[in-house]
């Protein structure tokens, strides 16, 4: 596959947002439906029960998913569509992303908020090629908050603020991080009660980046905060924005951060593995693969006396792997 | 003091709720100072480092606590005011509401989502007599989400959408609660690594709430998700929505939660204490008192065939209680 011009990417970008625009339009008359008459109720019971009581999917993600592929499949019918509803009625959970042009779609991250009506949860859509997430658009409609960006055009609030929000200058990782740094997190859907299983390795790392300094033999962090929304997309797209500094989690597919890592990296942040390497001072510190399921995400930095802002960021990273466990989450067959 | 008239109330939640949109246009501007322009950053390092890393404060506090209480002062004379501005700059944290008209204030609740630009941060105005909470005014500009309560008077999100949103019939609590529940709770700022401290305390109580049914010895909560956003007065807000079904948290004074309990309980939402009786099967479930700084907010429910709501937020209260531990936050002095 040969490279796409800048007009070709240009184009598909500004058809992307439309998309996004008209997805979120969806997603925001459905969950207005759900307010204030009966019908809306008798939409809640028919949720389906998916694996446990945490994973949820409505009718309305399917609906919107068959839209936007709908709407990709007859403006770009040689793209590729990795959907989250389409895969995952799948036979397996296989990386699907090849280096060809693909779209990478969750029509609604954040089931769970969605259906108790939390606002965090929004549309995803991402352009990948040469396995690169280009273009990343994600609609939060009850927030009022539509984030996007293409390379090499930036990334934007709705579309006219810049990210990261504070700019001039863009401010460098905390001299001490992750002290001083908001620290974002999920619990997820993996709650078995295994000794050293996830959910105890996720609670003890939590424990460690929050606890104070000294604490946790050596390992308390004392982050400023710790954060939970719900929506690994909305995770990253808060810490695109700076409000976030820190961005920790494993479990995720690839419809759940295409976009959002599309929208970091372009506006300066970086994305590498959750988990530690064997030695967190000297390992190397690789961009993420997308369908690694592994997740560290440090907002964009701007440099300091004595550093620059991609040296303040990989400090950053090393002081969160000396601070969290390995996770455990492979892929089928992998 | 003899009671108000509704003519009186009513008068004094214009007031309010005007108050509430000047006061939040004032956190805007100062929030949107901070974004592109280099006296943001200059601001940003002059924040004022309180007890600890995480307890920071701005002048922007300052500035709309005077303005409010100028307001307040010129418009009621007679009325008390309590702000945490103020109120931290004095010698004690003794209880100072009495039956008397009393404005409790928050100027900036989320000060570290504010320090940091998350979204989740917000002015917070209640009007308390007798001891009660009667009017509750929160406003989060950033997110668009302005919150009023009155009581007789309703619940709302910006002004015209009655709280709870799902109301045509409001559900009732889940069957198997804290099962299909999303628990909200904060990591606070006592960070102290101390065998059986509160930071301990709570992260043992967190894992009860989300583990797998079976799980913990027979706590596993296996909520539907846990939610930590930073403001104790928005997870109120959420609680009040019906986004969010149980808060659980201690150690807030009485103006992170005053408004948010005025507005849930007009809701429908039932607020008791966060730590558990003797008996959590039949000991009394009472009403919170305002200066308790121990927490238990159910949302508002409906009736089943076979429980009143309120039966159902009893219930929820109960096996909440068996899921956490005591949390230590007495009052200086008390």
């Amino acid at each position: 596959m040969s490279d796409l011009s800048r007009e070709e990417l240009d184009d598909i970008y500004a058809f992307a947002v439309q998309l996004g625009k008209d997805a979120g339009t969806m997603l925001m008359e459905a969950a207005q439906l759900r307010t204030g008459d009966s019908r809306a109720i008798q939409e809640q019971k028919e949720h389906v029960q998916k694996e446990n009581a945490v994973d949820l999917v409505t009718e309305t993600d399917e609906n919107i998913e068959a839209f936007i592929k709908q709407q990709i499949t007859s403006r770009y019918p040689s793209h590729a569509f990795v959907g989250e509803e389409s895969y995952s009625k799948g036979a397996s959970r296989d990386y699907l992303i090849t280096p060809s042009p693909t779209w990478c779609v969750d029509p609604l991250d954040g089931t769970v908020n969605y259906i108790h009506l939390f606002p965090m949860f929004c549309v995803s859509i991402a352009f990948i090629h040469n396995n690169k997430p280009l273009i990343g658009v994600i609609n939060a409609p009850f927030l009022n908050q539509f984030f996007s960006s293409c390379a090499g055009r930036g990334a934007f609030l709705n579309e006219t603020q810049p990210l990261p929000l504070i700019r001039n200058p863009v401010p460098t990782m905390p001299g001490k991080a992750p002290s001083g740094c908001v620290f974002s997190c999920e619990w997820g859907k993996d709650r078995k009660d295994v000794p050293d299983g996830n959910l105890h390795r996720k609670v003890e790392s939590f424990m460690n980046m929050a606890a104070e300094i000294g604490g946790r033999n050596g390992r308390g962090g004392m982050v400023h905060g710790v954060r939970c929304l719900g929506s690994a997309t909305l995770d990253l797209a808060y810490v695109a924005m700076g409000s976030f500094d820190i961005w920790w989690e494993g479990g995720c597919w690839e419809w759940d951060v295409a976009a959002g890592i599309a929208i970091l990296q372009e506006a300066g942040g970086l994305v590498t593995t959750a988990n530690p390497p064997e030695d967190c001072d000297t390992a190397p510190i690789e961009d993420v693969r997308l369908g690694s399921r592994l997740y560290l995400a440090i907002r964009p930095a701007g440099p300091s006396a004595t550093e620059t802002g991609r040296q303040s960021q990989e400090r950053t990273v090393r002081e969160v792997w000396k601070r969290v466990r390995n996770l455990d989450y492979s892929r089928p067959g992998a």
